[in-house]
C-alpha cells in the first residue's frame, strides 16, 4: 500500500503500512524494468525507452503520496513535500539509470529509500518544519553518452549547454536528439542556480561499492570524501595488415602495446595503493585476420588523494609511450573526464553520524568511496552527505551487485532519522 | 572498352583494347562499390546490398564479352566460355568480397585480372581446346558469419548444409536468412561434386600478401603451398564489478590474463618463426567504469608446418591458462577453424612456371603463404595453383594494400600466358 497518505501539507496523512513492506513493494515493481533477460542485469540507460519507464514510475509514486510532482530543465525529476520556495529544503533522492549489465540497486536503492522514508516518517507522524524533496537525477551512469552525472553536472554548472549538445551515443545519436525523442526540450539545458539555492541539504543513500561495512560489521554508514577520479582514452594506432601473411618484424600491432600497457596500470596501482583499470576496448577494424590499425582502450583510474593518482596515470601513460614507441606505433593519450577529490561538508556530515548515533551510542563508521556520485557533483555547490549501505561482497556495477533486505530497511530507518533529524527540528 | 566481342564460340572476336586500358576500365568501375568514405577501406560483406552491386558488375562483365553466366548453388558466379559439359575446363577466378575496411586487391585483382586475360587472349586471336571459365567464390573473406571460404567449403564438400545454416552474423541474421534476403535459395546449398568434376584445372591470381616478390625483385610468383593456420577463441570469464570501489585484490579481472597472453602468443610466434595474432576481441560489459565480466579474444595463427603450429598453440593455451587461474579467471578454448597444410599440385605447379619461364629464362619464385584462399579449399578436389602480384609494402587485409598498375598488367600477361599454355594447347 503506497496510498494517497500525502496530501501535500507537511506531516499529515494515514499511518501507512511497515516500513518493510513499503520498500519491498516499491522494489518489485521497479525489479522487472530494463533487466536483461540472458545477462539478468540492467540496461536502463538515458533517455531510452526503459528509463522512460523507470521514470513513469518515479512519477507514478509522487503522485501516489500527493506529492508536488515536476520535472527541471535539465530532465531531472523532483517530488516535494511542501514548497520548496521558502528555501532551505532537505532533499534526498539518486538515480535510476544503470551501467551495461548493471545491478538492480546502483542507483534505485536511494531513491526507493526516499519515498519509503517519507512513508516511514508519515507513519511516526513526524511534523516537517523545511520542505521534503526526492530527487532522481538524470543519466548519473553515464552509460549512454560517454560522460557521467549528466543531470546534475548540467544544474550545477559543470557542464555547459554546448559540451552537452555535442554528446553522442555508440549509435551516433546526439543527446539532444535522444531527449527530444524521450519527449523533453533539448534547449531548455544549462545551470539551475536559483533551483539549488533553494536547497539547504542533500543526502543521497546509496549500496555501498565495496566491502568496508562488512568488514566492520555495520549495516549502515557515513561517506566522508569522494577519491579523486579521471577517465584517460589510450588510442595506439599502429597499421591494418594481414595476420597470415606478416612478417613479425613487419608489423605494427598496436594490441601489444596496448595489452602492455594494461599490465602496467595494475602495476601503478599496486605501488600507489590506488585503482586501475582498463574495462572498455574498441579495435579497428576488429577481425581475426588483420593485425589491428587502432586499439582503444580506457583507463579509469582513482586514489585516495591527488598525489597518488596522478603517479599512477603519470607512470601508465609513460610505459604506453615506451611501449608503443618499440613497437612503431603512434599513442595519443585523452584526458575525458576528472573529478577532483570531493570532502562532504563536515558540519552536515558530522550532523549525520550524530543523528544515527544517538539512540545505540555507537560510533557510525565513517568511509571513502572510490565512485564518483550525484551527491558529489553537488558538494561543490549545496552541502552534501551520503549514506551507505552495506554490500555483502563489495560487487557493484554487476549483475551480482546485492544488499540483504533487512540492510535496506536498515537504511530506509537510517535515512527516515538523517530527515526527520534535519527536517523536522 | 569491354563491348561484346565474345559470342560463346571459342577463340572468336574482334581485338580488343589493349590488356592496360581494359583492365584500368574495370577496375575503376569496381572501385567505388563498398568503399567507406571515412577509412577509405572495403566493407563488402556477403550477401550484403553492396556484395550484390559486386556480383551485378560480375554478372555485366560476363555479359559484355557474350559469355555464359550462372550462379551455382552455393551462390558462386561462374562466366563461361564454351561449354563446360565437355569437362576438362580451365578456371580462373577468386572473389569479390572483403574483411572490414579491407584493401582494393584482395580477391578484387584476381577477378578483373580473369576478365582482362581473356580480353587479352582473344586479342592475340587464341583458339581455346578447352572450356575456359571465370567465377567469383562468395564469402571468401567470412567477414560477416566468422568463417572463411563458405562458397568454395560448400562447393568443396568440406562445409555441409546443416553448418552452413548455424552461421550467424554479429546481428543475429543467419545465412540462410542472409541468401534469402539478397534472392538466393538456401535449401539449394551443398557439395556440388558433378560441378567440380568438369574442372581440370584452377588458377587464382592474387595480390601477395607478403614481401617477398618485394624482396626479390619480381613482378609476378608462383605459389607452393599454403600454410596451416587455424582460429582458436580464448573466453576469459571473471567477475564484472565497479572499477572505483572494488580493491584490486578482490579483483577477479580477465582483462588481465588476456593482455597476459597477447604478450605471450607473440613470444610463442617468435620461438617457433611463425605467425600469432589477437586482432579481434570482444569484452562484457565493455564500460569504462567496470571491471569486465568476459574478455573473448581471437588468436589466429599459422605457420610453415604443423609441429610449429601446434608448438605454438599449446604455448598459448598452457600460459593463458596459468594467467587465468593466477587472476581467479575461468578460461575456455575453442578451436573455430583449422586448415591443414596445402601444397599445391606439383604438376600443375611446374606447369606455370615453365610456362612464365619459357619467353625469359628465369626462374619464377615459388613462394609459400601464410594466407588461406579458395584455391587452397579446392585443391583437395582438383588441381590447383595460384599466381602471386607484387605488393611493394607486403600491407593487406587494409586500406593501404596496394600494388602499382604496372605489376598487375604483367600478372594479367602471366594469367593470359597460364590460360593459354594449359587451355589452348
Amino acid at each position: 500500500m503506497t496510498g494517497p497518505n500525502g496530501t501535500g501539507s507537511v506531516g499529515e496523512g494515514d499511518r501507512p503500512q511497515p516500513v518493510g513492506a513499503s520498500f519491498h513493494q516499491m522494489w518489485r515493481d521497479l525489479l522487472p524494468l530494463g533487466r536483461h533477460p540472458a545477462s539478468h542485469g540492467y540496461r536502463r540507460f538515458a533517455w531510452t525507452g526503459v528509463d522512460g519507464d523507470c521514470r513513469a514510475w518515479f512519477e507514478g509514486q509522487a503522485a501516489a503520496r500527493g506529492l508536488r510532482y515536476e520535472v527541471d530543465r535539465n530532465g531531472n525529476q523532483w517530488a516535494w513535500l511542501g514548497d520548496p520556495a521558502h528555501g532551505d529544503a532537505v532533499v534526498t533522492g539518486s538515480h535510476l539509470d544503470s551501467v551495461p549489465d548493471g545491478g538492480a540497486f546502483d542507483g534505485p536503492l536511494g531513491v526507493v529509500s526516499a519515498f519509503a522514508a517519507l512513508d516511514e516518517l508519515r507513519g511516526r507522524g513526524a511534523r516537517f518544519t523545511r520542505p521534503l524533496g526526492i530527487v532522481n537525477f538524470g543519466d548519473e551512469e553515464g552509460a549512454r553518452f560517454g560522460l557521467a552525472c549528466v543531470g546534475s553536472r548540467l544544474t550545477a554548472g559543470q557542464l555547459t549547454r554546448e559540451q552537452a549538445h555535442r554528446l553522442t551515443d555508440g549509435e551516433g545519436v546526439t543527446l539532444p536528439r535522444a531527449m527530444e525523442a524521450a519527449g523533453y526540450d533539448p534547449d531548455a539545458i544549462g545551470p539551475d542556480p536559483e533551483r539549488l539555492a533553494r536547497i539547504g541539504a542533500f543526502v543521497e543513500l546509496h549500496v555501498e561499492q565495496g566491502r568496508a561495512l562488512d568488514l566492520s560489521g555495520d549495516r549502515v554508514g557515513v561517506a566522508s570524501a569522494i577519491w579523486p577520479h579521471g577517465r584517460w582514452r589510450f588510442d595506439f594506432r599502429g597499421e591494418a595488415n594481414h595476420a597470415g601473411t606478416t612478417r613479425l618484424a613487419d608489423r605494427r600491432d598496436p594490441m601489444l602495446s596496448y595489452a602492455e600497457t594494461v599490465l602496467a596500470a595494475r602495476r601503478e596501482a599496486e605501488l600507489a595503493g590506488a585503482v586501475a583499470t582498463f574495462g572498455k576496448i574498441a579495435v579497428e577494424p576488429n577481425g581475426v585476420n588483420a593485425i589491428p590499425s587502432l586499439v582503444r582502450g580506457w583507463l579509469d583510474s582513482r586514489a585516495a588523494d591527488q598525489d597518488s593518482l596522478d603517479a599512477v596515470v603519470a607512470g601508465v601513460e609513460k610505459a604506453a609511450g615506451e611501449y608503443a614507441a618499440a613497437h612503431g606505433v603512434d599513442l595519443a593519450v585523452v584526458r575525458e573526464s576528472f573529478t577532483p577529490v570531493v570532502e562532504f561538508d563536515h558540519a552536515l556530515r558530522d550532523e549525520l553520524a550524530r543523528i544515527l548515533g544517538k539512540d545505540t551510542g555507537l560510533t557510525v563508521p565513517v568511509l571513502g568511496t572510490g565512485a564518483g556520485h550525484d551527491a558529489g557533483i553537488l558538494s561543490g555547490s549545496i552541502p552534501t552527505a551520503m549514506l551507505f549501505v552495506r554490500n555483502p561482497t563489495g560487487v557493484s556495477h554487476s549483475p551480482a551487485e546485492f544488499a540483504a533486505e533487512d540492510d535496506c530497511v536498515a537504511g530506509v530507518l537510517a535515512l527516515a532519522d538523517v530527515l526527520e533529524g534535519l527536517a523536522c527540528r
